[in-house]
């Protein structure tokens, strides 16, 4: 068996999600049928990171194993070939013997974008959260530190996520305003499933004044899902890379 | 009448340009038929720069004139709601009488965006022009100082390009590298048809080794279209702004 290492960069918007669905198109179907039409097997692709539906990624890092024996300049380039006109590039391609690329992972960095202004997206429709009413981003900077460190983050959590535990450590959750470009920066050893979204949009909420520090306290602390303030939708998530 | 100035974000993707077409849609009539939809009154909306099938703007600067006397936050709301879903957005509109967005105009702003790398783009698929080959943005930023100044850009205009004379000034042209990113920043009062694509076509050569910077200097003093190593393609081009 020869296990091969990806980097990848794709575009979330046609995509029903990362993971292999029946009734839509996947990242994970794309790249699969890459490899079949490749090298007449059938495997699994395993990413550090399977994002929902309408989420898109800079660096995605995935593996899979195929007993063909292709050197892996050749594999990416037919990987690449393979997979046009789907909106999924391979960016690197290694052989990485017994590499993992979601349990040999030590963090995920996420950066969600919000569009702070009143007119339509263009160009950047599906790829950024439109927000109009003004947000105040040092308030929301501000209150980003109480969910930094280690919490239940059951609030945070989708009814849907199969985590056995609620607990994680996040590492980072900065918020950065250019302009009207706002960006939130979430780093962790890993997340909960809708985990950045449901923070993304308790942080909205303060921005707006909706929420005070006190409210986003609150909610961390009553650990229940209803406290939470809204899920922010997936256009303005990007997942941006994985340390091993 | 009431003059009214836009500041407009637009995605080149579906349209034949900026100016008003039969044969398919345009910036131009998408604005002019948004005006009518709320004035009923038929107008010619002017812009800095009539930008080709597949440029994209970031900030373009549009003047129209109508009857119709509505507050600029009420003019500027009602044509975003009527644009949509065409990926066109004002981002600012104000009364401004006797202005003119194309003839008082001292200054536009162009960005060519290229993406060096042999993957193929997907978020940014009509955004940006991608090259395989490693180019060498030194050689190609040093060859950009040749161009820079006033010079007669026969060989850097388009056949069908209606202005009187080729000399233009061009106040600076920029390579500037930012990992795979390659950004070519482009300034002058005013611009020949295709003179950015043009250059930046004739730069691409350069940073592939195909042409010297002898070479670059020897097409400019051709003075003759057939001197022209390439015209690159609209998607990587960008209106970014117009000063006045």
């Amino acid at each position: 068996m020869n296990r091969y290492r990806l980097t990848l960069e794709y575009d979330g918007r046609p995509f029903m999600g990362w993971q292999r669905q029946h009734h839509g198109p996947s990242v994970q179907s794309a790249l699969e049928d890459a490899v079949f039409a490749i090298t007449g097997e059938r495997t699994t692709v395993h990413a550090a990171g399977r994002t929902d539906a309408g989420v898109h990624a800079l660096a995605m890092v995935a593996h899979f194993d195929v007993e063909r024996d292709l050197a892996p300049f050749r594999m990416h380039e037919a990987l690449n070939a393979r997979l046009r006109p789907a909106p999924v590039a391979v960016l690197a391609c290694a052989l990485a013997p017994g590499f993992h690329a979601r349990f040999d992972c030590v963090r995920r960095r996420y950066r969600y974008h919000i569009a702070n202004r009143r007119a339509d997206l263009t160009w950047q429709h599906g790829l950024a959260w439109r927000i109009s009413q003004p947000l105040d981003t040092d308030a929301m900077h501000a209150a980003a530190r109480h969910l930094r460190g280690r919490h239940d983050f059951t609030t945070f959590r989708s009814m849907a996520c199969q985590a056995e535990s609620p607990v994680r450590t996040l590492d980072r959750l900065d918020v950065v305003r250019s302009g009207n470009d706002i960006h939130i920066h979430a780093e962790a050893r890993s997340f909960l499933h809708h985990q950045v979204r449901s923070m993304v949009g308790c942080l909205k909420f303060v921005g707006t004044g909706q929420w005070s520090e006190a409210d986003l306290v609150a909610a961390l602390a009553a650990r229940d899902r209803q406290a939470l303030a809204l899920n922010a939708p997936p256009d303005g998530l990007w997942f941006m890379g994985a340390d091993y």
